[in-house]
């Protein structure tokens, strides 16, 4: 196909868009891929178009390669089976809600693990219909607080999600390993730089859950990654290794000292420092204990819950409500330090949460026979030597404290650093959550009824455009991958004359011709404009017919290296079917 | 490709839905291409989604072709827009509306004049942008009151929706007869019984809409054609033939009678042929006056409109709405006929409505020199040989009287005979109502600026396979046309031993190879219940492998005809291939 510039649907703009920080959002508006029609909403121009069809393309590809078949659901949605899952609730004000003329309530749909799970049970009752993979393509929903970024963070946007049925968990694994494969060869074709993070699933099980990050500084995920080891994860998957327990035979008593008007970390390690103890403390020596409280998905009441932390680290809700999920946290408001005066803000400790039957959860570097400065129940009041197993007992370890550059690697090799990524993918073994709220079942060859396994898969088809053209650019504009690019070469007639223009159209024929689609710059621009927009629009190769053509050549440019290289008029089709197709 | 209906998301019915009257409803569900998920919402299963996608694309090759470009828009759309253009408060009830976390008012977007004026607006400035054809194909959403017949009309669906922009009305012409000439191509591709109907569009001018109707008894719109002539129209697009004005002068005197309980048009006319009048009556011959309220959409409020039609014939609120447009009509209520005392419920006459300046319009048939009999504006009186011209001069013509068969044809060629059909198509002269709305201008040559006018044209891709199988099908299930099947070739193993197996199997192999699309019934079932499911599923072209491989025959069985050709297993590729590719 031959798209003419004279008359496509495109205007490139010499400005950024004043609320443009990302790169590929301002490339993406200049060079008319996208625009902002509302809070969280773009339109696809027609070269954006282009691009998101391509990569929906290698999508179903990659789907269709591991036995996925391709359906749809609505994206308007009844509450019913939301509400089966206790999702209608959980969602919060993350999802949109609406009401039909009836007054029914609707949702639009974010994801359908619901309506795969029921529509599985509707067709299929058999073990021997097991396993499937069941894909849409399709546009989700989600009333994002702060919409960001271009395309990146929209309200609309474009989702491959896939769902596995399986009979039994391994029947989830191999599942679970297709579509990490899959994946894998898909953001490869993608030519994406991405690391796979291990991400926290909770009580659903550490290794069931990968996410797929596009390597990118404007990144929304935070993850570490350990350069030595190669280990990757979300910050919420980070397990910390325990120290090996010490003695504590040989441990000083614990002493509780007037500590005047010490509520912090801070002004506490400052005041022991300067009380002659005979040695010098540091935050680390400090236990820090946060007080949430906590709710399980089918309670109606709040119970306390006490976090002990080395007094150098924040708590990091993240990671605790990964650690806690599906229990609910909230942090402590004044009515429930009213309703329990046992908790002295700025001076609690473990003894109080001990004598109050308030379950307590410590770091793992709390391990028996560390020795800690922390509260003594009483206002301006501390207590020194209070050594973990003897003074005080936690009810066991939990994932709470923040991660921070330079700490362990949990594989046990070097240390980590933190790093930024998009999240394109996510692969997630579900297990029987839905199948469960349903009764999805099978009848197995005994006649007993098997309940299915699921597994769910996210790729951010919309979000993929911008992660790509995040890493695929430079000052002058976007560089498409050939595999998305919205045309494989781009022809500038660089000339006036009526023999310049009738060559590029003869070249551009022979490329349509040869199946090649062809951009073809035929405005009365200037050669200045129309190179500069060839350079902004990114079609990985450019062929510049000029000047040079009375001579018999024509120029080919890489738009990524920037390389020309002349080429007989004649040899030219040839040439860049033969660069095209590899 | 090879689908195997071993492992196809595939299971069809024996048993028809419950729910379902329409041939096409109950055999896209029987043969698994769709499920009822919600009210008026349905999902597409494997087959479904391939018959969808290959009428998108017959659809963008179509629209490609006259130059059209695709984008796309959100569905989910600010309320803005379309307060400026009056839609938001227009459409009632029927939208879906909701509100997102921050309480702003969003729509689901029924159709996208506004966003589509909006981004013309924003990308062109200049007479030389234009014309342009943009388009897309999109979900979109409307809360229909009485979803039904399966995938004909639900609340979330698939269009594709294009707008041209042109800058005069000879430009709008032009897009709007390349509009045309591609919905004929693309409908006869899609091997469509269809009709085009002038459709009513009111002040906007006659010529400039017509739909789209695909022949069908079980169609939701009314039309009427004239088998002589070719004319085909929507009801409120037939004008009424007005006959010739007739003489005054030898007309008899208009008469006042008392004729008691007589308040409609039946007890009417058995009053007066009962009451020695020396002629006979029919419904005909009276004047039936029907009161309305209107408004202007400026206004704030109702004024009365008199609407006057022979007394034979109903009023058609459609055909009065029409005539209308834009200016808002409704019924009289009680208060209406208290506030107004003049009109005497049963008995209303043209002479009141001229006493209280009440406009009063008439059907076309109704011209001077016509005799009637009618109200005389008292309760249980009639006036008789009141005449047009003469005792009341009506403000002006309407067609609001209801279209019947055996009516004449507005061409003047033979006679109305009704019709019904499905609505697969709509082009429409929409002209400047949403570039006025939004000043969308092009600087001229002279620097002046150029309103822009626009044609919006819609197809309904989802309900265009409701459509097709509505007019594709026999009492054995579905029979796609080629161009949508969802498959090339049905293979059917018919037998379980291992030869006729490994023979169907090579031969889809070698169709796959030729890039034939087949669909392989590899299971256990009985060669019987594999006969029934091809037939129901309604792939075009059956070749079934069984016994006679032995003796190296296989038969090509014809989905539409019933025919059966025997084959040799050796010609069998090319035989298919010549057949498929034609």
């Amino acid at each position: 196909m031959i798209t003419r510039m004279s008359s496509l649907f495109l205007r490139t703009l010499r400005e950024n868009p004043a609320d443009a920080e990302l790169p590929s959002h301002k490339l993406l508006v200049r060079a008319g891929y996208v625009r902002r029609v509302a809070p969280g909403g773009y339109s696809w121009l027609p070269l954006g178009m282009r691009v998101l069809r391509n990569i929906e393309r290698v999508v179903r590809e990659e789907m269709d390669a591991i036995g996925g078949q391709e359906i749809q659901f609505p994206a308007l949605l009844p509450r019913e089976p939301y509400e089966a899952t206790g999702r209608w609730t959980e969602y919060g004000p993350n999802i949109f809600r609406l009401k039909d003329r009836k007054g029914a309530d609707y949702l639009l749909g974010p994801t359908h693990e619901e309506l795969f799970a029921l529509t599985v049970k509707g067709e299929y009752s058999s073990y021997r219909d097991f396993p499937v993979i069941l894909y849409q393509v399709q546009t989700k929903y989600r009333d994002e607080e702060r919409p960001r970024a271009g395309i990146l963070r929209t309200r609309e946007f474009v989702m491959k999600d896939s769902y596995s049925f399986d009979l039994d968990d391994d029947g989830l694994e191999r599942s679970y390993q297709l579509h990490r494969q899959a994946y894998i060869k898909l953001f490869d074709r993608l030519k994406l730089d991405y690391v796979i993070v291990s991400a926290m699933s909770g009580s659903m099980g550490g290794s069931g859950s990968e996410e797929f990050l596009a390597e990118s500084e404007f990144g929304e995920d935070t993850f570490v990654r350990c350069v030595e080891s190669g280990f990757a994860a979300n910050v919420e998957a980070v397990t910390t290794p325990a120290p090996p327990a010490e003695p504590i035979e040989d441990k000083p008593q614990a002493q509780v000292h007037h500590t005047p008007n010490t509520p912090t970390i801070e002004t506490l390690v400052d005041f022991l420092n300067g009380a002659g103890l005979g040695r010098t403390f540091s935050a680390a020596d400090t236990l820090k204990n946060v007080m949430v409280k906590i709710r399980e998905p089918s309670e109606k009441d709040w119970t306390l819950l006490g976090v002990g932390v080395p007094g150098d680290r924040e708590v990091d809700m993240k990671r605790l409500e990964a650690g806690l999920y599906p229990t609910e946290v909230a942090l402590l408001d004044d009515a429930d330090f009213a309703a329990n005066p046992f908790l002295v803000k700025g001076y609690i400790g473990p003894q109080a949460l001990r004598d109050n039957g308030v379950r307590y959860l410590v770091d793992p570097r709390i391990v028996t026979g560390t020795v800690w400065a922390t509260g003594a129940d009483k206002v301006d009041h501390h207590v020194v030597d209070l050594v973990c197993g003897r003074d005080f007992t936690p009810d066991g370890t939990i994932e709470a404290a923040e991660v921070r550059e330079g700490d362990p690697s949990p594989d046990g090799v070097g240390t980590l650093v933190a790093a930024r990524g998009i999240e394109v993918g996510h692969i997630f073994q579900l297990g029987r959550k839905f199948t469960d709220a349903f009764e999805v079942d099978a009848l197995g060859p005994d006649s007993k009824p098997i309940r299915i396994t699921m597994g769910s898969y996210g790729v951010g088809v919309s979000r993929l455009v911008a992660s790509i053209a995040e890493q695929h650019h430079d000052e002058l504009g976007l560089v498409w991958p050939r595999e998305v690019a919205p045309a494989d070469v781009h022809v500038v007639i660089a000339g006036k004359d009526e023999s310049v223009r009738d060559g590029a159209e003869k070249l551009a024929a022979g490329l349509d011709a040869a199946g090649i689609e062809v951009l073809l710059d035929d405005r009365q621009s200037s050669p200045g404009v129309k190179f500069a927009d060839a350079e902004l629009v990114g079609v990985p190769t450019i062929l510049v017919v000029g000047r040079g053509l009375a001579n018999g050549v024509v120029e080919v440019k890489d738009r990524a290296s920037g390389e020309r290289t002349e080429v007989a008029v004649d040899d030219a089709v040839g040439h860049l079917v033969k660069l095209i197709r590899g």
